[in-house]
């Protein structure tokens, strides 16, 4: 059992600040990293759609024998994991709780913003997990839909990226949140003209590091942990290989090695 | 054989431009379009991706009894024609020779300029169809992977797209070209802001009205051009239409009616 990897999937490249925080925290797990650039981006499709591709994913990962499946993606978090929890046998970890957690720790004026893609904003997966743990906040959301290709474009050292982030912070600013979750796999790779935005005085909240805490509380709580050895990750990816390697660059300073071609059964 | 329809698709919503055209030059043909939004944007993908989804889509049309297929789609154009010709048995036209064929008849000095997704410019189809024709063409070419997602964002007129196609636009106005290929469907949309930057004397081609034109010369040149009626107009989508159909307006002025769902088999 202990030998077993963690599948850990997103949209495409995104989820590889994911992957990294998993390497950090849990060094001796092996981990298998699949990104669907076949059918990148989900931020802007249906419940439906995303559904299915997460659970064709989920397939593939179980197949492999995975003790436990990171759904890194925050959009395929917000709206498949309770069908994924239903259809598939290993358990299913998603990014927003941890988020929600980590923002509601965080904040000291109890106002909270979250950044996300369409169909993340749309689910309202971050109120919701918010408001179950502390109804009094208040959450404000905004959808950032030139975010993610901004980052593909590796524009955020560039102009245009401010003249971006301010036109979708500007209601954030408004609404006083002293705490901003990053809630899409991407936006990490913004922080720093987010930051410059909105001042030391918001907190980002990216759910990478707490998510990997999780996850190893978990393994630890059910005697799954990994305790020797060092934990090897593979990569697939849908789509041609070349362009996730090519992007994995700006996402994940370790080097990630080979990347597989799988494509999915849908 | 004349009541048949001619069959329109594109990798989502940009095609309704060339729709559009098609619609004004041949209004009694009975057109189907097909924007394949599961599988949205095509410009970032591979080639093996891209063939499979026009394939899949061009045999939903073929199953329709269309007489013609036209890919609006300039990536699908650029990396399935050869592909969708093999194996399609109703005529296939695609948007790159009649925005070769435009550019090289309206250029003066001999300098084209071609922007296009990642994967139409990857692929060098203009400038094959372009040289072609005239082999002493000096040809440019841009990837402008941000203008697809500044129209869905409906920024076209914000601060933010010019700052973004004056980025692109730089090694364009460099080349000296005196006509630019627009060579994705969504681009037709930043005409104003390209104008803008380079100027009157920079002419614009977009595909949409030659390979209209080009469409009626082949109907009347086959005998199955359809000479009486009013065309009628169907659309369908491959992921949820609700969508489809609130994005349409930043595309279309007319109204497309009832938008219904067709998932693709892959």
């Amino acid at each position: 059992m202990k030998k077993q990897p963690i599948g850990v999937f997103d949209s495409g490249l995104g989820g590889l600040t994911i992957l990294n925080a998993l390497r950090r925290e849990l060094p001796k797990e092996d981990l298998i990293y699949f990104g669907d650039t076949a059918n990148v981006p989900y931020g802007s499709k249906s419940k439906e759609a995303v559904t299915r591709f997460s659970l064709a994913i989920a397939r593939f990962l179980e197949s492999q024998h995975v003790k436990l499946i990171i759904v890194a993606c925050n959009t395929a978090s917000a709206q498949a994991l309770t069908e994924l929890r239903k259809q598939i046998s290993v358990p299913v970890m998603g990014v927003i709780e941890p988020g929600a957690e980590k923002a509601v720790s965080t904040t000291r004026n109890g106002r909270i913003a979250v950044l996300g893609t369409e169909g993340t904003i749309r689910s309202n997966a971050y109120p919701k997990a918010i408001l179950k743990r502390a109804p009094k906040m208040r959450v404000t959301q905004q959808a950032c839909a030139l975010f993610v290709p901004l980052v593909e474009e590796n524009w955020g050292k560039k102009p245009a990226a401010k003249l971006i982030a301010q036109t979708y912070l500007t209601p954030i600013q408004q609404s006083g949140a002293d705490t901003v979750i990053l809630g899409c796999t991407h936006y990490p790779i913004l922080k720093p003209v987010i930051s410059q935005i909105l001042g030391k005085r918001v907190t980002l909240v990216d759910s990478a590091d707490t998510l990997a805490e999780a996850a190893r509380r978990f393994l630890l709580q059910s005697g799954q942990a990994c305790s020797t050895g060092k934990g090897r990750v593979q990569v697939y990816a849908s789509d041609d290989p070349t362009r996730f390697k090519r992007l994995a660059g700006y996402l994940l300073a370790d080097k990630i090695g080979a990347v597989r071609l799988k494509k999915l059964d849908l």
